[in-house]
């Protein structure tokens, strides 16, 4: 076999170094060459070089205020009682802010410290710098009274008084902010060299790729990991040019990158989310430059190739989307900031507490991917989902926490480091639902995004036990739930007083809901309830065990005396309504049990089987707080009752009431 | 007289509420309208509608690892001693990750965990989708060899593990970052709407000022505040055009306004620095508009003005840069962020104590910028010129102190809340000097910088007897002195035995510098020493009292038996060599006392007095630290020391070199 197996697997920190030494050896990781460029365009470059005020600022002794420029040793021994009278063109003149001070003049007084010993005309007059002016009083103006003494240097701005000529602005490899540029202008900087930005060669490659915009049919996959890789470039201060998608043919790839390398300071392939064209991807390189680095012990972004062609670095990003994002911050970030003499900031770093127990893969490093909640004064740590290929596990991220090499995992309420990827402030605002999911739920995130508010609704779709074990351990903020006690017919309270004995609680009615079973558009197999589910040419989907869903679903088959284990697909499990409409509409099976707006929003048909109430649960404690408010606000509000009732079997006439038990 | 005097201040929330109350009532500062764009394009934008998937990612089952797809029943039972042996394109077909999992197989099993009952040969085969492989075995394997049972599900990736169709990816109001861009293809958003940007006119005003690049003369300021306001504008989202200079004549500012307000979403006008030019407008937009506030308790900013004209909000921003920058990012930033759909974060905010008492007026609340330094592991505030003309307090500050309005300052010591303008980690690493002034610092600075590293040298120029007295008040990492004592000639050593008699300190020689008298170049009045400084056509410049240069003037003069009153000009003080050579080379002053480095970099002429020692004075714990240390190592290094002797006057034969006392 031609696999390759990552024998000389490097930890993170051995692969930066190798990698990085072998680039300062080669001088392949220095700093840009500068380019000068106008001031004016200058935001967020780098700075080349120190940079020295031309001029000073103010380029010569101003007036402060506007008044009466004096000179200070006239008005000395001024007072109420016995003030000074001064001369106009002799002992003073009127003055604005901005005005130069006149030679031998040494101090201004406000214009409301003076008493004016004539009338104000309408009629202009000018200012010493000889403009025109409406706002100072005109020529009839013959004398002033000054009713305590100016010291000299008052109201003056001196030469130099914010830069001086001569003196450092900026400091080489400091990256220009707004401010900057106003104080680069003021030193008569009008142009000054920063420099080059980075430019980066993106290669997307694999044959199972194709671009956004083509249709997509099973076996192919849009390729997005360059625009990704592409922001995050431009973010970092880079240029990136991506290239076209090439095929798994050595020769073509081996043509492009021989392009690619002249043209730019970095090359970057992108693999195929499959090992074949990584391993691929190594000989290429092999064949024309060097491989420096095959394979890094972390998880996501292990099958990393790090490399040079001639004189440019290579990195081989995994295809897998968020593979090849870690593996980016952790090999490209530092090469584009280094190129533009910039080191990588930390990120913040605070401590939070696990929500859940997780498992990790000895010798591997993991970038947990996770979301954070404030509960009960502790930041929880949710993870998200830890495949490689859920980028939606980066969008939804608000920290990593890294699990170190030989540690097997992390416990339940363990305390451990996350790096910030969101700003803690907004992370506080987080408010986390657990347990059964519902279309209403993504139709109040969104509203409460809207009314412009910083809260952020975070749903984890666990199922309705879920949800109330999550209140049990005190890692939710609330619950929802639908869950039938088959006894007495009754909604979550049994499961509640079973399950949450002691906890003070309270239950909003957030709708009644249709229940049924998704079938086919036009119903192709002619289902007409429970009992058809057992046919031979019926393939089921199932919901997961202690979703409300479920337990409805076991309860009625129980009811009717059906074995489970007669419904093709009864141990086939999702966690979501849309989940199961999407497996009915796109996949092999024919039906499964949902809610009536998944069914509709993969335009399926429905076979109605009960109307249930789904509630929310919450503590006490939570109810009156100000962002739990802001969300019945919400859900009572006209606005969010249209938009549920139009996905469509919602009643919602209960909708924000609380239920007494 | 026609001046405005602002009856009507109003504090900042009182302002704010006023100025959003009617823009709301107007409807002026709802979001924006929408606009489509290609996802591709979307980075930085903001969503203007929830978006919902089109399609599943993945699209379709597929497999997750490079092996073989089996049936998991077909497996059950397999184990190390008894294997089950599967047969080719009858109970297994080899697959690629990506490949499609082929109808009525459930399971994948990883190559590497597979005994393959034949030799692989080097011919291509087929992966089930059908594209050629190099990379899985051949056609002539026929059966393999499996050790453990597959789970149903194995390495499998189902329909939707990233994104499911129908399902929420990014609310409204949502920042678009790289990954969001990624998560939007996946979900087959190729277009999607965003929020236009909001436009934004400004027009700076005043008859002083000239454009950046024109030739500057006295009495003429660079107008460089819309620069700034711009690359604002561009940071929050929203896109400005600045407009030409308008000179205060009513009729050109009222035509400007009329095409402003009719092309663009927010109307900006920057005064002039007069006060004039601020009433000037103010009467302006009355004639065309309404003004809802002139003039905020706010310090600097306060004669901002807040107004309508037409459907367009307006706001009058003041000239001085600071007070321009303080009122945008009050009043214009929150509204660029409504018409976006965001609101404005909250800075973060930590406690610092302040390193210099502050007294602040009573009736403004004033925005003090602040540099932070960690000393003696509290962070502390040294306050940054207050000016409102001093744009470069701007590029200093690492975070803006509030003081209330009723409150008549800041006490030494006091502890006080900052809101952080730069990153916590960037602060920490800042590095204090504070004493007395040499160009060498800025080299330092610069050199710290380039040197990839994330320390900065923070210098405060307060004299060299006010940099021990930093040290004893322990604000300061480090002094710098060259303090003569007339007694015995010695430098330094007796004013610590006097000011810090029980503190453990290292002296370290920076440099020996040439000091003398700085002339004009050609020396055109011909002074040739000390005596000539009496002379009656001599205007001199001095240095405040407790810098080492003053110490030194004073120590000659009375060795020389001159009467300082007789000098003209002794009293005027400047805080820094540049700033005397300023007023030399710019000024109307003949001459002053300073360095050989700060006269060449003006290019004026120097008659030789002393040869002195400039130290650095360094508290022993602070002496062995990382960052003083990295310090040393740039002082001591030959390219640093190349750059100092450039400036000329330098003598580095010591520098580094401990001086025992």
């Amino acid at each position: 076999m031609r696999r390759n197996i990552y024998l000389s697997k490097l930890t993170l920190k051995e692969a930066q170094e190798k990698f990085y030494k072998t680039l300062l050896k080669y001088k392949l990781a220095q700093p840009l060459k500068k380019e000068l460029i106008s001031t004016k365009n200058s935001l967020g470059r780098i700075s080349a070089e120190p940079i020295f005020a031309r001029i000073s600022s103010p380029f010569y002794q101003a007036a402060a205020m506007d008044g009466v420029v004096v000179r200070a040793k006239d008005t000395y021994g001024a007072s109420e009682s016995s003030p000074v009278i001064l001369k106009v063109d002799q002992d003073f003149y009127f003055i604005n802010t901005g005005n130069p001070i006149p030679f031998g003049f040494d101090a201004v007084i406000k214009i409301e410290d003076i008493n004016l010993l004539s009338k104000v005309s309408q009629e202009k007059s000018r200012d010493t710098s000889g403009n025109f002016t409406d706002n100072l009083p005109a020529e009839n103006i013959n004398e002033i009274k000054i009713f305590s003494a100016a010291f000299p240097g008052q109201h003056i701005r001196n030469i130099g008084e914010d830069v001086v000529a001569n003196q450092l602005i900026i400091p080489v490899n400091h990256k220009i902010r707004p401010v900057d540029i106003g104080a680069l202008l003021a030193g008569g900087i009008n142009q000054f060299s920063v420099r080059k930005k980075p430019k980066i060669a993106i290669i997307p490659t694999g044959n199972e790729l194709i671009a956004p915009g083509k249709e997509i049919i099973p076996g192919k996959m849009i390729e997005y990991n360059s625009e990704i890789i592409k922001g995050l470039i431009y973010e970092w201060g880079g240029e990136a040019r991506v290239y076209g998608i090439v095929k798994d043919i050595p020769q073509d790839l081996k043509k492009v990158l021989q392009e690619a390398k002249q043209q730019n300071d970095i090359v970057v392939v992108i693999a195929g989310s499959s090992a074949g064209s990584k391993d691929f991807t190594s000989e290429i390189i092999k064949s024309i430059g060097e491989v420096l680095v095959h394979g890094v012990a972390i998880m996501p972004g292990k099958p990393t190739i790090l490399g040079i062609i001639d004189n440019t670095p290579f990195i081989g990003l995994p295809g897998y989307p968020v593979s090849a994002v870690i593996s980016a911050e952790q090999f490209l970030k530092p090469l584009v900031f280094h190129k533009l003499g910039l080191t990588v900031k930390k990120r913040e770093e605070i401590k939070v507490h696990m929500a859940h127990k997780v498992v990790s893969h000895l010798g591997d490093e993991e970038f947990l991917r996770v979301k954070l909640g404030n509960i009960n004064g502790k930041i929880m740590a949710f993870p998200l989902s830890r495949g490689a290929g859920v980028v939606t596990s980066l969008v939804e991220a608000d920290a990593l926490i890294r699990i170190p090499l030989l540690k097997e995992g992390v416990d339940f309420g363990e305390e451990v480091r996350a790096e910030l990827l969101e700003d803690l402030s907004r992370i506080k605002n987080n408010i986390i639902v657990t347990g059964s999911h519902d279309l209403i739920l993504d139709i109040l995130r969104n509203e409460l995004q809207e009314s412009i508010s910083a809260f952020n609704l975070v749903c984890f779709n666990v199922g309705s036990m879920g949800g109330l074990l999550a209140l049990k351990q005190k890692r939710t903020h609330f619950a929802t739930a639908h869950l039938l006690d088959p006894e007495n017919g009754e909604y979550n309270f049994p499961y509640i007083k079973k399950i949450l004995p002691q906890s003070e609680l309270v239950v909003v009615n957030l709708a009644y809901r249709e229940q049924g079973i998704m079938v086919k558009k036009g119903n192709p197999k002619n289902i007409k309830g429970i009992d058809d589910l057992v046919k031979k040419d019926i393939k089921f989907i199932n919901r997961q065990k202690g979703s409300g869903t479920r337990v409805l679903l076991d309860y009625l088959l129980k009811k009717k005396g059906i074995n489970p284990l007669n419904i093709q697909g009864y141990s086939r499990e999702e966690y979501t309504h849309l989940m199961v409409a999407s497996a009915v509409a796109e996949g092999n099976v024919d039906t499964g049990m949902g809610i009536l707006s998944a069914a509709k929003a993969f335009g399926l048909d429905f076979v109605p089987v009960t109307k249930e109430r789904y509630d929310i649960i919450i503590p006490k404690e939570y109810y009156s707080s100000l962002k739990i408010q802001k969300l019945f606000t919400i859900i009572r509000s006209e606005k969010f009752k249209k938009k549920v009732l139009s996905l469509g079997g919602y009643d919602l006439s209960q909708s924000g009431r609380v239920i007494e038990g």
